[in-house]
């Protein structure tokens, strides 16, 4: 198939205090409410209105850590077992937005403070959206492998592996 | 501040019943199971493994069918009032990027198939990520304008107001 691809500019950073992917949390809910910060460019502040209304938000970033090198299959963090890349939130993918959903602490400006955060220092912010439990949580979920891996979600942390 | 804009090119495309915005559910949870298909390049067939054992996975777009202008502060459809871009999902941002959690139904080859679906036909598809409770779903949430407005989410369709 063919498709135009589209290109797009970061509209902030997100600053936490993990400054490489290792020994960071695997996902914010497991994030020990790790704070962040993330600023925007002076001429977002106006678009913040009204966020502080809400409890969390989704944030879009790019994994600029992760290099362009991707694999279709991938053995993740959670699991021994190679699993297809789109049944893993892996950061090396084809297009590498990452998605995380944390909770807003206070909005100051152009400053967004945030906890439960699970990204690396620095890593520019393409988007941010309000979490809205009608919208984004479905009915009777099943979680597949990560479900049946022994570990859980809050005892593993990042190694090199996705860097 | 300085940002590298990054290049993103899309994986596939969705299609669904919705010709135009006008008339779509606006999200979703609310979408009275609206059915799509999301056809990937051939090239990701392997990454698709796996993804079948959850039971919705989140889709990343491109909102395509909105031009390119965006303001900062935009009327929703769910409210009367003014409020800052970031605080709404509409379409129109900075970076376009649209985000629908849907339902899977089944993955055939190259070809998956979902339901409560709200995007336009023909949307390119960014990525795709399983939706996982444990980390996308927080605690304690409270929804700002969204839980106040009197329309509630489920009567409430597009008009043309962004397209």
């Amino acid at each position: 198939m063919d498709h135009s691809s589209v290109e797009y500019t970061p509209i902030g950073t997100i600053h936490t205090d993990f400054e490489t992917a290792e020994g960071m949390p695997i996902q914010p809910s497991v994030a020990d409410n790790a704070p962040g910060a993330v600023e925007f460019d002076a001429v977002y502040e106006p678009a913040l209105s009204d966020l502080d209304g809400f409890s969390h938000c989704i944030l879009l970033y790019q994994f600029h850590d992760s290099d362009d090198d991707y694999s279709t299959t991938v053995k993740p963090f959670l699991d021994e077992n190679e699993r297809g890349l789109f049944a893993t939130r892996a950061p090396k993918r084809p297009n590498n937005i990452g998605l995380s959903i944390v909770a807003i602490d206070s909005i100051d400006g152009t400053e967004l403070t945030v906890s439960g955060i699970d990204v690396v220092d620095g890593t520019p912010l393409l988007d941010v959206k309000p979490f809205v439990p009608e919208f984004d949580v479905p009915d009777d979920t099943e979680s597949g492998w990560i479900a049946k891996s022994e570990d859980g979600t809050g005892r593993t942390r990042a190694d090199s592996r996705f860097r």
